[in-house]
């Protein structure tokens, strides 16, 4: 009898890229998020300032808002998938749950709380993972303004 | 000819503390916001944790969520209003959107992100208002597991 393996962080972040890939099919930002506890999916979520007009919905708190309220004991055995680095807002969400460990997918189009989030005691994975990458890449190239207002930047 | 006087903070404030009076008679956490752009109220916010069951609906961001897209040069002139210093979120999501300016009614129930706030070239003003100690004093005793999950704290 096999014991199955514990996931990797690769296949963790692929609940994320799923979540991302089904908010650009809806003409949405893509960038997609997972919260994990105990090895499950206790939820995704995906950028949703497109879809519903948000401002606060991205990938990482549309994640926790479809997760529901929580005990601050179930966040502390969760890890935050996240597509692209964490901006501020996402960053301070996740030390306000106190979540311990975050998984990246990718840093280069965009470089978050990174700092912050090892300041305060997270551990913080960066995967560097091309498909991302090129997901944010192609969808920057082609919606700058709408890249830049999602992250608080002048046109 | 008199020109009418430019609202004080403690005139802003009145706003978030009418909208945090209104989640509390909704039998949600009295913590409310207001974002000032131009001298006039765009949107106000409240705590809507019981509400709606959200994770993500403080006073702040609510605020942000009802005020919705906007673009980076009107939060460039905005003044952030909040009964109660901001969570890591909160603060996070001020950051987010450079907003320059915070008015917060009170910082000795709950000590937010406010040095990050200043550190990061924010504006910020506390105005240790009595009424605002007094709502929050009442309703975190009056419902202490309630208030710690808002903060993301264990029993």
């Amino acid at each position: 009898m096999t014991v199955p393996a514990a996931p990797s962080d690769h296949d963790l972040l692929a609940h994320a890229v799923a979540a991302a890939r089904e908010g650009l099919a809806q003409g949405g930002i893509p960038i997609g998020g997972a919260l994990i506890v105990d090895g499950e999916v206790l939820a995704t979520g995906f950028n949703k300032r497109v879809q519903l007009g948000s401002a606060i919905r991205h990938g990482e708190t549309d994640c926790l808002e479809n997760a529901g309220r929580l005990p601050a004991t179930t966040y502390a055995r969760a890890t935050m998938v996240t597509t692209l680095s964490p901006c501020d807002m996402c960053t301070g969400a996740i030390l306000l749950y106190r979540i311990p460990r975050v998984i990246i997918g990718e840093n280069r189009t965009f470089l978050g709380g990174e700092d912050l989030l090892r300041a305060r005691g997270v551990d913080v994975v960066v995967l560097d993972d091309a498909a991302c990458v090129a997901m944010m890449t192609d969808f920057i190239a082609a919606n700058p303004s709408l890249w830049n207002e999602d992250i608080g930047v002048a046109d």
